[in-house]
């Protein structure tokens, strides 16, 4: 199509870019983002002496993080369930992406997800993490495709802090900056 | 020896590489394995969002791998004894090699195990997870030698998927593509 | 200060030297740790077929350590309070900084604490697992200040090896070799 409309090689050009452009609008994440009615939630910062995210040559190492504001509460499997939990891992999901784009700048500078250890508070007969942390990884692949598309382990904790539900921790590979 | 049967330069080359090869034979992870009358599984595809490994500059990073088939089930230290649970971690560890020779085509790139982290399906009072987890370790050395030798957590999980009694994952180092 | 004794270059290089000296070695993490009154414990060495620390690249992946010596046991919550919990996860720190020093020699070459997993043998309704973990971070950014500052998961385990309380495990960026 857009050859065909190449009659002279400047509006040639011209039509090469303004698809360029389109085409980077798709891709990028907050674009998706925003296509799903869903937004960032504001960066927290930990009070204690350790940070969201440490970036190391082109890795990024993301802390455990919980929901944004108040998580979900409760071992799954006994108190919560399965929809409940996939729905919270989702937003714990947009809370890493939060972070991640605070340490990073723009979410379009991720080249892959790479692995992510997806912690459910697990009542100790409860075998379906994997069916709970579907919901984060669901979301990288809405938001990154394929390069959303990660090594994971989905595992029961016997604990977590102010007893969430559901905590996870990834690395994400970036471009150089 | 070899230096005293190069008689001629030629022959002397050939007496090399036939050496060399040997050497690399010996130290193909894939002949050890065979010396130890072990063979991979065939090697399996996430159903969900997710991929059973993912590389990274000279970083392969692998997901939490249950075993291969149908996993030992239940809690380690109740109804899962010490012996069963080591074996187990060593078939997990030959589905942690069929995921990882799938991604880098040759087990002899391998140029370190770095990091394992091992988890055991544990009974709040089991406390012997290293004795679990040496069923991969050794393995690994069995398989690869002193580069096989790696960092490791062995951990006690309130739960796992399905219920398999041992789940792995590890970060390994390959060389240049 | 410095700029104004400078009355012939060779005492400005001299005092310029001199002050680099002074701040290199308050800079030196084991100055600081005897500034605490602290100092390393003898590096341990694996019996099983892992080893504490493998370097690849700029990174080091630390085990997961407990504290070097006999470790502080039981579940916290239960019959492990968080004071006694903080002051373990310190102690931890200091054998995971023992491992460290053994693996690169001399800790000035850590340029940053990257990630740290700090797994807490949890009753299951205890929820303070950053309390504990505390305990670690504050002294790493005692020893090497901002570089100190980690990306961190501060986690529930079902059980630990030996019963111990607090395990760690780090990875950690140095610079060239």
């Amino acid at each position: 199509m857009t050859r065909t409309r190449c009659v002279a090689a400047g509006f040639c050009l011209l039509a090469l870019s303004a698809g360029v452009a389109r085409a980077q609008e798709a891709d990028d994440p907050e674009t998706r983002l925003r296509a799903l009615g869903l937004t960032l939630p504001p960066a927290s910062t930990p009070i204690a002496n350790y940070v969201k995210a440490v970036r190391t040559g082109n890795l990024v190492f993301l802390a455990g993080h919980g929901e944004c504001g108040t998580p979900l509460a409760g071992k799954v499997g006994r108190e919560v369930g399965i929809d409940s939990a996939y729905a919270s891992a989702r937003r714990v999901g947009l809370c890493l992406l939060s972070s991640l784009k605070a340490e990073i700048g723009d979410l379009r500078k991720v080249r892959r997800v790479v692995k992510v250890l997806g912690m459910v508070n697990s009542a100790p007969d409860f075998t379906e993490q994997p069916r709970v942390i579907n919901g984060f990884s669901d979301l990288m692949v809405s938001v990154f495709g394929e390069r959303g598309r990660h090594a994971r382990s989905a595992v029961g904790m016997a604990a977590l802090p102010r007893d969430m539900s559901v905590e996870i921790e990834m690395v994400v590979e970036v471009v150089n900056p």
